[in-house]
């Protein structure tokens, strides 16, 4: 199944199928209206929604503009990320092989629709993209074993890692340049685990104005996500709703050379097999919101 | 005035006077009863707090045992952390002293009781405490201006930035071994920032077991909590119940000769001038929660 969150005058989860969109609350009256209480009571709800789903007739279904998606999380618990994860990404940056997984972590702030504008920060002047597979955790757990792993994964979706480099790397710490606002783009829905199978052996690619610059394959990964959630795990509870960035392959502007980073209007389209793309139009940061 | 959260059959939002507790649900019938929610209505909701505070006859008040104190907060959406923010501090480390504020992030799962047993990570063998000022956002911003930043502070507390030095130091990037679950203790209770006037210049001190570790006074941060709040939010959106771990002053385990971590049994005391302490025993993870 593939669930998304729908802006119709507020956000309102959704099933995505071949035929079109169609709310959970409309085909399971009582059930949740939001995605991350409906991962949190999934059992529960998966049997019923899919029996929803299977007598709905084509009628039911409605078609929306594509800007109508939002994040389909709009405030996770935690967002991770792993870095340096390919092995062709490491040796275009300056940095190691690393010995352990490397960990940052993103700010809910950068969390952003799959089809929205990104802003390229007036604090900031080189802004890059990364285009990851992300996990959604779906099932609690600490200590997780690598065999448990998939099944604490609630499903995928397609996200971008937007970096500022600059402020990424003005410390040695990574977070700042990593969670400015709008600068985690992801979608365009959830695909459930089931659906999808083993995400590792999936065509990953990015482009930039039509240009490919990405181009791997998520079984290149020096971690695999089961390997990621167990070492995670060690350290911190999984909670439901969790998002797990799992890395960016070679392609990055921060590895061109010379090194190329993004300008207003250009637009960054990121796609994973099978769980679909998302595109965002970068344009500079307008007047402060506050 | 202080905001607690007490565990009474559930976190339930208390105001605190040396009278002792009483929920805000009680003083103010209807009132949000959690304190996430009375922050980010504050402005509305606080003369008629103060006025039924004032109305409040001594019997009103109710004692608990310092065990039903919560994390004042239980959800924040950042726990954001500054680090070498004491020159004391880090000289004992073998840190360079940073020309830019160095900013890590404590997720979630790490918010823990002010009174609470902490854990002493089964995967990790260097548990180390920090005791900092910590700031809680009330109004929201951004590209807040350093005269502007001490109206976005809704008050302050007492925090310990627990941190397992070996997964800290295992890869130049902090956040795993600052985020171990129950790793971020913090209270007793929030005091506002209209009661407690300027934050700089209180003595903050920590003890294990009643021996002095780290003393010094807030006026000695290198960068203000108002410079804090300015550079962070050139980056992102501060929000409502978020957190800002202010930094640490010199006397950490880490820093003595040789190094000396937290063994099972420590009491860990960590208090700040006219905010209250914070005291949590390290005993030995047990076994798996999921």
């Amino acid at each position: 199944m593939k669930l998304a969150t729908l802006n119709i005058g507020g956000p309102v989860a959704a099933v995505v199928s071949e035929r079109g969109y169609l709310p959970v609350a409309d085909l399971l009256p009582g059930a949740p209206g939001d995605v991350a209480t409906l991962i949190d009571g999934w059992d529960g709800f998966a049997p019923r929604l899919r029996d929803a789903v299977g007598a709905a007739a084509d009628g039911d279904w409605r078609s929306y503009a594509r800007e109508a998606l939002l994040a389909p999380l709009p405030k996770p618990g935690k967002i991770l990320a792993i870095g340096l994860n390919y092995v062709d990404h490491i040796n275009e940056t300056d940095f190691a092989a690393p010995v352990h997984q490397v960990w940052f972590s993103k700010q809910v702030n950068s969390v952003h629709g799959p089809y929205a504008d990104v802003q390229l920060p007036r604090a900031a002047a080189e802004t890059d993209y990364e285009v990851e597979l992300v996990a959604v955790i779906g099932k609690r757990g600490r200590h997780i074993g690598e065999g448990d792993a998939p099944a604490h994964v609630f499903g995928y979706c397609v996200g971008n890692d937007v970096s500022a480099r600059d402020w990424q790397m003005r410390t040695p710490q990574w977070v700042l340049g990593k969670s400015f606002d709008t600068h985690a783009p992801f979608g365009p829905w959830i695909t459930t685990a089931d659906e999808l199978g083993d995400p590792h052996g999936l065509g990953i690619r990015c482009t930039v104005n039509g240009e490919r610059r990405q181009a791997a394959d998520t079984g290149r990964m020096c971690f695999s996500i089961w390997q990621q959630i167990a070492y995670l795990s060690q350290v911190m509870t999984l909670e439901p709703g969790d998002l797990i960035f799992t890395g960016t392959p070679a392609g990055v502007g921060l590895g061109m050379s010379p090194p190329t980073y993004l300008r207003p209007g250009d637009v960054v389209r990121c796609e994973v097999d099978r769980l679909g793309f998302i595109e965002n139009r970068f344009v500079p940061e307008q007047a402060p919101n506050h």
